[in-house]
């Protein structure tokens, strides 16, 4: 298993896409989403079971890392940060409560658990972010994706994708080494913000000029490809700055946003993803040493975590107390933990701040969250049958019957 | 520079991707093939001047490959098996003479100053394969594709890269050690024609119901996946033959075009193209050891090269002698060496069969062909000003006016 041929790698790329999109299919057809089963396909051909991929060989996890960082690009295209300050007020205060209620009650029950405090660092930071994916997905196949709620929601999930984020770039600085005081997290702190910001000051002036120059180019393939210089670019600029990559994704994705490229680039971004995506599913599932997950403890710090992170962003629901919308949805859709939970985690194993057990419990928490929310969210808003929003999708995805009957 | 950081990856592919489209565009401007700028731009980034581009890193090893495969599959897509057979003789003439002559011709060449037996066969099997995407860009440029002979040069260039194709599947376990004995290049053949064969008559079967299974899914991506699990399926299969990866990539080609998905995957996959495929150019232009073409051995080898290469193609063009047209235009058409012979000659380097200066030597080859076709092509076969191809570019890029008053 240790050094696979160039024919062998593309076989084994086969399999895991194969793998994924059948597992995906399937958790689709019961009503889960898609990462669920990605997941668990990976599980299965992971080292626990059919031990066909290797997490650790060289190229897949490098395509499994171009994976994440064209994710995290293809959220910075996809988000709007003039209308975030639009829905403004609720939104912010969701997003701040569920991102320091859950970090502090995981980093809390960790500790009191005997947990060492870099592992108690990063299982909280685990908790923070919301898969704005899973929720919208979810919202949008009730037919509730332009109700107040569904917008309080969206917008708070994206505001703690990037304090995750940012705080992922401090975490991942603490577990390379970075000493744990409070100078040197505010240090850290401060390069994560600072890259953001001045990245896209200077990205404001020049990306619009890259752009119109590519445009005139006219040969094909030129948006995808500067695209990609992007955020490429500036993942590796973000790390030599002392940040995480994913912020410099990110911010290539925001400042491509505003160009008259944008909807091109998005559509070839996704092509992209398409390879590169499972595969990081996959190879986060083959991590998992399904073993650890008959050990009590392993499941003892799984239900503590799945605990705080549950309360902690069902309480997030009820922090903008003037809202007059149904705050326990806001509370539940903000439950799901993905993509970036995901990234935390597999970065704790990779630093080795998590051991399997640890990394365990916290898959355990990321497919606990994710398999509650949609039936919760169903129970609490049930679908509408006119579905106003502008998402054009085949029928047989749009709301479903017998959850209207609740 | 031995081993890299994943970030320090995604910078040096940002830096790949920019070199690539930078000097391709120039290329372009000065009505030079785009794959030229791209090979020069290799060249410049790799170990002969800045030495910022590792041929032998893995993961760039990796991506370049799979830039060959999508490659050849995006040939399979474009490759009409029906038409080519409509075209028929004179394509097919051409295209015989225009593989056995050459190869002929270098193999000579090569043995007669002294090179060793697999080095001569390996640069023989260089000189096969005619670019087709370089000769339909020039004589789209000139407004003549529908021209008879404009037909014949596609036709022969579509079947002398099938041709290419099996010499490379033999060759390649030639080089991997293979003995050189007429039993042995008879049963390499066998296994490489078997393979194509087999693959297309299972693939007719299964495959046009793979598609309808997919398109009833309904996911999104589920078309390009589908594309990359058969080409990177195919390719490990046909290597596990006993056979050549790009076989199999090129038989998943010819497979999905027939599909109701074609139209879809040929779109997702020209974009993984546009990310994979300048990384193999840009790879196989670092390989190139600037300082051999100091040297005149290398220079005598690559002017040996060079005319068997235009010496076979050009007499090729007069074997359909029952052709009414200008048989000039289309030897000449058949110059260009492009994809395959790269393919062949960075495979040549990389089995130690070829050293720096042999594959110096073949490099010129390519770069020399493919630089005098275009102007020779244009003095032979004035453009037209009315473009009856079905090809819609934009006016800059229709003939030249400069051109058409020689």
């Amino acid at each position: 298993m240790e050094h696979l041929e160039v024919p062998q790698l593309l076989g084994l790329l086969a399999l895991i896409m194969f793998g994924a999109k059948l597992a995906g299919t399937i958790a689709r057809r019961l009503g889960q989403p898609v990462v669920l089963g990605e997941l668990l396909a990976g599980v299965v051909l992971g080292g626990s079971v059919l031990g066909l991929v290797n997490p650790h060989n060289e190229v897949l996890h490098f395509l499994a890392e171009v994976g994440v960082v064209v994710l995290l690009f293809e959220i910075g295209l996809e988000t709007d940060l003039g209308q975030l300050l639009r829905v403004g007020g609720a939104s912010s205060v969701v997003a701040a409560v569920g991102v320091a209620l859950p970090f502090a009650l995981g980093y809390g029950v960790c500790v009191a658990w005997g947990l060492p405090t870099m592992a108690a660092i990063v299982a909280g930071a685990t908790l923070t972010a919301t898969s704005v994916g899973i929720t919208a997905r979810v919202l949008s196949d009730l037919g509730r994706l332009q109700a107040p709620e569904s917008q309080v929601v969206l917008g708070a999930a994206v505001v703690d994708d990037i304090l995750g984020l940012i705080i992922l770039a401090v975490v991942s600085r603490l577990a390379a080494g970075a000493e744990v005081t409070p100078l040197g997290v505010a240090g850290i702190t401060a390069i994560a913000f600072g890259f953001l910001i001045a990245t896209l000051v200077v990205g404001r002036l020049m990306v619009p000029l890259l752009a119109r120059q590519a445009k005139r180019l006219e040969t094909p393939g030129v948006s995808l490809t500067l695209a990609l210089i992007l955020a490429f670019g500036l993942a590796w600029l973000a790390w030599a700055a002392g940040s995480a990559m994913i912020i410099g994704a990110f911010a290539a994705g925001l400042l491509l946003r505003r160009t008259a490229l944008a909807h091109e680039i998005e559509h070839g971004a996704r092509q992209i993803g398409f390879f590169t995506v499972p595969i990081f599913f996959v190879v986060v599932g083959a991590s998992v040493d399904v073993s650890v997950l008959r050990d009590s403890h392993t499941l003892l710090v799984g239900g503590l975590l799945i605990a705080a992170a549950v309360v902690g962003k069902f309480v997030a629901g009820y922090a903008p107390f003037w809202f007059p919308g149904r705050k326990a949805v806001i509370g539940v859709g903000m439950i799901p933990r993905g993509e970036v939970g995901l990234i935390f985690a597999q970065m704790g194993l990779d630093s080795k701040v998590f051991d399997a057990q640890m990394f365990g419990a916290v898959m355990l928490m990321v497919i606990v969250t994710t398999l509650m929310a949609p039936p919760l969210l169903r129970l609490l808003f049930p679908p509408v049958e006119t579905d106003q929003s502008p998402d054009p999708r085949p029928p047989d995805r749009g709301p479903e019957r017998e959850s209207a009957a609740t």
